[in-house]
């Protein structure tokens, strides 16, 4: 049996430069704990809690809050700040970015529309350092009343086909527009691979988190295209009798998947032969 | 016979603007010229020349030279500086914005788009002022290489469907898009009012000069709407037998076409009876 490996399987360049600073300060025997899960990953989230790093709601006790890849709005980190705990920033440079250009657009008098959905903690980050004059969009139908200079910024995981809906749109209605491009292709790169295997499997097995929304994005992808599919957070989950027929298995997994969970899957369907 | 004349029929904000600048100052009995016929309008230009107010390629022996609409090349307007001649200034006040913002977005570090027609003066016009790195887009089909920062102004009478094309096109490719929609939209005002017109009327009569771009546009908007069509410049080219059997006849015109041809016409019509 032949087994294809997307290049692009597993963490993404934030994902993996958070837990390497949450694996590195571990080592340093700091007590040490992430605000919220670092990422949608139960295995890489149990791994840290045995390497001592908690995650928790509230820092308190703590030497060391890790801040992760979404980032935190700007009134938290002021409060985490003032409490005097050591604060190690691992949000992602590319969501750093979009809260600079929030905050950038708002201070140059610009109306700011962040384009996301507005639950995600990413989003409530950007959104904190827009100021006053913001909105976010979620549904391109339902724009707010627009004013004469609007600025927009887009959540990094967005998909381009709405950046480009919601420019044309705001072009048509107002007078002056700057648009801070931020999306980060790796989830776009990783989609099309997947397509790209998917047409030549039989069978797809999509590693990662059950609650990890862009992992069940390429799941989807995979079942839309009439393959077979299985999504699985771990190797023990694999069965024989999955593969009896089956000539070509592609491998893809999501951004949070870390590699030597990959790595493990890979081994056992190469055993299998 | 009913007569139904379009509202926005005839000039434009600008063009008024200059036709009355152009009248004020040959009141003044000097010698004055324009840089080129003022409109596209035979007739308002030979009214102009009979009030002594010449369309000249060079100003040399002129007190006073007049810039039409459309404005002119930076370079243009430093050498008429230099001459010593005296300078009235008619560009239009929409089209002088898109300059001073194509000027701006340059000054800014951005790689200027203009959308446009190359060979329009009101292009070669904002061309001049937006530096070194600039490239007009008339083909959206066919974009430069982008850079990471890009900034858009438009010619004034462009249709709103080729900047949202545009802006949708280039978001997709750049980090930074900063965009001045800098369409004037008494064309489109025009147009629509036009065919609202075309649509009840049985017979459309288009007023303008037949080298009017935007005439020519409403001519050719009414005939693609299965109506009748004449395209002409002055009443004396109506025939009474074009109205045979005509309950309803609509009249627009384009914006370089003055108010009194438009009248002359309506009064035709209405004595047709």
């Amino acid at each position: 049996m032949q087994v294809i490996v997307a290049k692009r399987a597993g963490f993404c360049f934030g994902v993996k430069r958070a837990v390497d600073i949450a694996f590195r300060e571990s080592k340093k025997r700091r007590k040490v704990c992430t605000l919220g899960p670092i990422i949608h990953n139960p295995q890489v989230v149990q791994a840290l809690r045995e390497a001592g790093v908690e995650p928790v709601e509230d820092p308190v006790g703590y030497e060391a809050v890790l801040i992760r890849t979404h980032g935190v709005p700007r009134d938290r980190m002021a409060v985490l700040q003032s409490s005097g705990v050591e604060i190690i920033d691992a949000t992602c440079p590319f969501v750093k970015k979009a809260q600079r250009y929030a905050k950038l657009l708002f201070e140059e008098g610009y109306q700011v529309l962040i384009l996301g959905d507005p639950e995600h903690p990413e989003v409530k980050g950007i959104l904190s350092y827009a100021g006053s004059d913001v909105v976010v969009v979620t549904n391109i139908e339902e724009l707010p009343p627009l004013k004469e200079r609007v600025g927009i910024v887009v959540q990094t995981t967005q998909p381009v086909t709405s950046l480009k809906q919601l420019v044309q749109k705001v072009i048509e209605r107002t007078k002056e527009l700057k648009v801070f491009n931020t999306i980060c292709n790796s989830t776009a790169l990783r989609l099309k691979e997947t397509e790209e295997i998917a047409r030549e499997a039989d069978l797809m097995i999509v590693v990662g988190g059950k609650n990890s929304a862009n992992t069940k994005q390429l799941a989807s992808l995979c079942s839309s295209m009439g393959k077979r599919v299985y999504h699985i957070e771990e190797v023990s989950e694999l069965k024989r009798e999955y593969f009896n027929g089956v000539k070509k298995v592609g491998v893809t997994a999501g951004a949070s998947t870390p590699g030597w969970i990959i790595q493990e899957v890979v081994e056992w369907l190469q055993a299998v032969g």
